[in-house]
This record gives structure tokens, C-alpha cells and sequence, in this order.
């Protein structure tokens, strides 16, 4: 059921009367981050008081403990807002922040102006409450991860069959990152093996992601070729058993990228970058490892399908691509939910059972920094988080320091 | 069978003894255009003296009386050359053409580099000689059609099955466009009802090609949307019929696009241009109006799949994309051959069929100019359909002038 829960819809807050009556360590409001862009261009980011909803027969009720910040929350997070321009107000523990978004860019933002938006993709937790039914009862004291947005807050109103129970060794921050990093990894080795290719590219590889990535398909037996832009980034991959990794920062790199894909025979690419030349240079460069192997000259290319997908935007400058990779090529957006609704539930369903066998080890996260609601909105934190660098990946706990 | 046979082989001169003797009209040798890369980057266009091909049991030679320079020719024809820096030597009846290939560019002319290629995707002439076979002979004297390169010949030698007999009122010219631009504007047609699309954009649409598929859209009720970048042509697809012309050159082209896009649904292009924003911007513009409809936000923007193909290079400017048009989009190369290939014979037969029975109507073509093969190498020719305007569109009869 994954596919139709993911990023869905958002949690209806149901205050009820009885709440501290029945169950005294759960409060009748709680802390929800929230995120609104208005009409006039500005962005503002706070902490709401929202009421604690009551878990229908089929729910629970989860007290959120981690819920990471990837890349992909960053857009609902802060839309289309210039960074540069934020300025945080409010007291400690309730920070506001506040940016402009600029005015070329309100266009895009048409669809949510001026509607308070709750943000966190994924995150885990204890179940504190649950509804009547056998499964959410069977839930009640569990360590459980869940997918579907809202997560950004203390506590999350979930169905049963929608949370994925923990093992009972692992803590909520082994959980936190268990659905968008682990899935859209094994979507790009899925999402290769079923479009016909035998081998696969990504870039910004160092990330929590890429390194997913990279246990993968050593597990697999899948040619991987790492792309990454920094050499420490490079040891590192190399460091955990990478055998392809190529290094924009180094020259000769169109070549020794080329070589990876001759030597690879990988005509699939998993960006995450977006914008500027490279989703390009990779069509370039397999035409050229295609070419290699011509037999003969044709001015429409190679007749090998080569594909580019961008799942991520760390770079929204524009695409540029440089057309020498003839005809046979295609380039297009990649997305999570939209390829675990075309693969359907049960095969999304094996992905899950994979990830929560191996949580541990290959879909294990690292996170620099753990931080609370409010600490997720102070501007040194923004400002680290915001670059999506290597290495700087924070994990908020919304109930941090809170007594549970 | 065409699937298989376009763009696919080129003749094999074969000098025979007795072909004097046994047909008079017929020269041992005949003029053949030639496209030549050298390693040093000078590109030679020039006219070769080859050998008449003798048919096998189941070919006929065809003495070619016309054959037109589409845009998918030029290509072949000068490479990455600079047209700038042409030069025409040689005589009147023999020029050659000189002209360089910039450093930068050589790397994709790697595959051609000091190959003497023959040029020509289609043409259309008189069947002068049959081989034994029924078919062949069955041929004799008749008006066909081809396509298979080398057609900038006096004579091309081809299977009899492949060949597209034309009606007996239709002269080579009218049947010299029968295949590439007809066939390219039916397969947009059927790619988009295959990938599941009920109207389409088309850019560069005051075309020989655009003006064909506003009479196929038309007569099939499909609406379409038409791009060009002048009011003469707007005006050109107005008085044909069409509903939907968006003039580039017009203020609030983005807003008028937004219309048109939203009054027909289209959700696929087909772009001959290929450079610059254009692309880009029709898929910024189909995202504008389908979030005009859209209930509820998504950062992820609309699920509807948009796509653009990009099927010509009339701009060879890189592509540049601005990607505010979400994650659930497309783009790509499209090829003729490789769609045909993809439907299979059964399903291009019947394309074939359709321009056979309308090749008058709605599969005209129109020429601006007829030359002979020398007369397609005078600078002012190059200059003309090398601009690849609407309107220069040229007509080559390599056998012009020369007696029957």
C-alpha cells in the first residue's frame, strides 16, 4: 500500500475532550512545524500548536522521535524562497523564520500560496495510542517508521497497515530515514533491470543515498559508476569497495568517465544534481563508449537507448545539454512515488521486506547532527542543512528534551 | 519491410560488360554526389563518376528523377562543417565544395572521417532495368518511390519488394517526399495515441512537414498546436485550417501557448528546432496548464506526464532547460527508422499505404526550386536550403538536362 500512501495526504487534527483522562502522557496539543508562502512573496516557517488527533478503530497514534531532513523535504520546507535573505524571530522554542521568495519564482509557487503547509516525508516513533481494531492494538509500544508527510511535528496520526514495525533492537533513528533514501535506491537498480540495462550511473554519490546505493550493488553484482565532484568524496566510495567512481574535479574527467561506461556498459543515469551540463556529459559520454564499439558510421547515433532520469534538483540551474549523443536518448524526471505506483503494491511490498531485513547494514543512515523542531529552524543549522552537502545530514527529534 | 530498410545500405557499384550492349540507354557510369570528412577536418562535397549498378534477380535500377534535400539530409551531407567558410571549385558540371569542420566538433565526426559517403535519404524515378524475378519485372517502366540513402544519384539500384509503386498519374516528383516527412508526421500522429496523448504541439510547423501534419490532424480531429516564428507562417497555417498557431515572435507567446494548451490538452510535442528554450518551455507551459485544473498542491508538480521529442536540430545550440515543470516528464530523440522498427512492418504498411492513396493531397509537397546534382553544390543553393527556412525547399533531379 505504499504507493498510494507516499507523500499523501496530511494528518486531520481531532480534538477530543477525553484525551488526558484516558491517557495522561499524551497532551491535548503539540508542536507541528509548518511552512506558508503568502501572496505577497514572503516565507514563513514556525512552529504551530496543533491538536493531537485521536486514532480512528484502524490507527495509531505515533510520538515522533526522528525524522530526517533529505533534500527532497527541502522543497515544501523553504519552496522557492532565496535563503540568503532569512532571518530568524520569535523566542527559542519558538523560532520563526522568515525569507523572501523571489518574485520570477512565485509563479511556481502558484498552488500553495497562502495555505500553512506541514512538512517531514518519513520518520519513526512508539506507538502511544491505538484504536480498537487487532492491528493497531498489536502496534501499541512499537518502534514503528512510517512514510506520508507531516512528519515535522511531536506527534503523527498513522494507519496500521501503513506503518512499517521495527525490529525490536532498532531505535526510532535507525528507523528515521527507512523509506525515501533505502527505496529510491533499490527504485534506481529496480527501475534499471526493468527499462533492459545491465549497469547504472549516479551522481552526488558520496551522499547517505549514493553510499545505499553503492552497498547495493556491490551486494548485487551491478556495475555502478560513481560520479562525485570532491577526491575526499572519491576515497570515501573507494574506501567502501566502489570500483568506478569519477571525479568532476579532477581533469580529464570526460574521459575517464568514458572509460567507467565502456568498461561498465551502463546506459542508464540516476541524477540527483539537475541542473547544468552534466546530465548532459553523461549522454555524451556513453554515446562516446557506445561509438567505440561501432561498426559502422551512422549520423543518428548509436541506436542503444540512453537515459538520463533527475530525481533531485541540488543544483535548479538550468539543463544544458550539448546534442552529440544522437537520436536514440531520453532524459525525464524521476520520482519515488510515481515508480512504486507503477511497479504496484506487491512489488513495492518486497522492496519494504528488503529494507527492514537489512536496516542495520546496507540501508543503515549516518546524520551529523540531531536536532529539535526549534533547533531545526536556528539559521546556522538552515544555513548547514540548506547547502545539502556531503556529511551534513540532520535528523530532528521533535520530542527531544520533552519528557515522554 | 521499411523498417528495416531505411537509411540502411548503400548500393554496391557492380560493372558489368555487357550493359551497353544489352540496354543503350543506360551509361556504364553515372554521377553519384559524395560527402567526404577528412582527418584534417576539411569537408569535400563532390560529384563521383560510379558504376551503374547491375540489379540482382529480385532488384530493379532506377534511373532517379527526383529527390529532395529535407532537413534529416543535411547532416550527411556537410557534417559539423562550418558553411560559413564554403568555397565552390571545380567546373560548372563538376563543383566541388570545400569546406572546414571546426576542432571542436571533429570528435563526433569520428565515425566518417576519410569515408566517401554517398547522400540522400529518398527519392523517386523511373524503373530502366528489372532482374528476373516477377516482381522485378513486374516493375519495368513504372514510377516508384524509395528510401535507403545514396538517392543524390543518377541511378540506384533497389529490392523490387522495397519499392513504393507510385500511381500511374503521379509523376517522380510528386512521389519524391513520399517517405520522411509523410511518415514522420503520420508516426507523431500514432506516437501519441501509443503513449496514450489526445493532442500534440508541433514546432517549426509552418514546415513542408508542418503543413502536412495540420492536414492529417485535421481530417483525423485530432487537435494540435502549432508553433512558428513568424506571422506569415501563422498566417500560412491559418488559411489552411489550423485552430491553434502560437507566433514565437509574438509578446505573450508563453501565455498564448498556456492557452492553446489548455483548450486542446496537449501533453506531447514534437520539436524540430532542438537548441536553445523552446523545449523547455513547452513543457513549462503544459505544467502552467495543468496546474490551472490542478485541486491540489503538489511540489512534486502535476503526475500527468509531459513529453517533448526532439526529432530535428534546425537550432544545434545546446537545450537548455528550466525545469519548473515538477517530476513527471520526458524528453527525448526521435527517430523515424527507430519508430518504425518499434511498430513493427504490419503497422508502418499502413502508413505507407495511407500515402500512397493521399500522396496528392495530404501528403503534397512543395518546392521552392529544381536543380540538378551540380546545381545543389552553387554557393547561392547551399545558402538557400542550408538556412533550412520555411519556403526554400529544394528539389534535386539528377538526371535534369540529361536526355532519357
Amino acid at each position: 500500500m505504499l504507493a498510494t500512501l507516499a507523500f499523501a495526504g496530511f494528518p486531520k487534527p481531532a480534538l477530543t475532550s477525553d484525551q488526558d483522562t484516558m491517557n495522561p502522557q499524551i497532551p491535548r496539543t503539540a508542536l507541528q512545524l509548518r511552512s506558508l508562502i503568502r501572496r505577497s512573496g514572503e516565507l514563513e516557517v514556525s512552529l504551530a500548536e496543533v491538536g493531537v488527533p485521536e486514532p480512528a478503530a484502524d490507527e495509531v497514534l505515533v510520538r515522533i522521535e526522528a525524522t530526517p531532513i533529505n533534500p527532497s523535504d527541502l522543497g515544501l520546507l523553504f519552496g522557492a524562497a532565496d535563503m540568503s535573505t532569512a532571518k530568524v524571530s520569535g523566542s527559542a522554542e519558538r523560532p520563526v523564520v522568515i525569507a523572501q521568495v523571489p518574485e520570477k519564482a512565485m509563479k511556481a509557487m502558484a498552488g500553495r500560496l497562502d495555505a500553512s503547509m506541514p512538512v517531514g516525508n518519513e520518520g519513526a516513533g512508539v506507538v502511544v495510542k491505538a484504536g480498537a481494531s487487532a492491528a493497531a492494538q498489536a502496534l501499541l509500544g512499537k518502534t514503528v517508521a512510517m512514510i506520508g508527510g507531516a512528519m515535522y511535528a511531536q506527534y503523527r496520526c498513522m494507519k496500521a497497515d501503513q506503518c512499517l514495525r521495527l525490529p525490536d533492537d532498532a531505535t526510532p533513528a535507525d528507523g528515521a530515514s527507512c523509506f525515501v533514501n533505502p527505496l529510491t535506491a533499490l527504485g534506481m537498480v529496480e527501475t534499471m533491470r526493468r527499462e533492459g540495462h545491465t549497469a547504472l550511473v549516479h551522481t552526488a554519490a558520496a551522499s547517505n543515498l549514493g553510499q545505499m546505493l553503492n552497498r547495493i550493488c556491490i551486494q548485487d553484482n551491478v556495475p555502478l559508476v560513481n560520479i562525485v565532484r570532491k577526491p575526499e568524496q572519491a576515497a570515501l566510495l573507494r574506501e567502501q569497495g566502489a570500483s568506478h567512481v569519477c571525479d568532476l574535479s579532477v581533469p580529464g574527467f570526460m574521459d575517464a568517465l568514458t572509460d567507467a561506461l565502456t568498461a561498465t556498459g551502463a546506459t542508464i543515469a540516476f541524477d540527483a544534481i539537475g541542473g547544468g551540463k552534466l546530465a548532459g556529459q553523461i549522454l555524451t559520454c556513453m554515446e562516446a563508449a557506445l561509438s567505440r564499439n561501432a561498426k559502422e558510421y551512422s549520423r543518428y547515433g548509436s541506436t542503444t537507448h540512453k537515459q538520463v532520469y533527475l530525481y533531485g534538483m541540488l543544483d535548479t540551474a538550468p539543463t544544458e545539454l550539448v546534442r552529440n549523443f544522437g537520436f536514440s536518448w531520453g532524459m525525464g524526471g524521476w520520482l519515488l512515488f510515481v515508480f512504486l505506483g507503477k511497479i504496484g503494491p506487491a512489488a513495492a511490498q518486497k522492496l519494504r521486506e528488503r529494507v527492514a531485513a537489512e536496516l542495520k547494514t546496507t540501508f543503515a543512515s549516518n546524520y551529523s547532527h540531531e536536532v529539535s523542531l526549534a533547533g531545526a529552524l536556528q539559521m546556522q543549522a538552515i544555513a548547514d542543512y540548506g547547502k545539502r552537502a556531503t556529511g551534513a545530514k540532520y535528523l530532528i527529534n521533535p520530542n527531544k528534551g520533552i519528557a515522554a
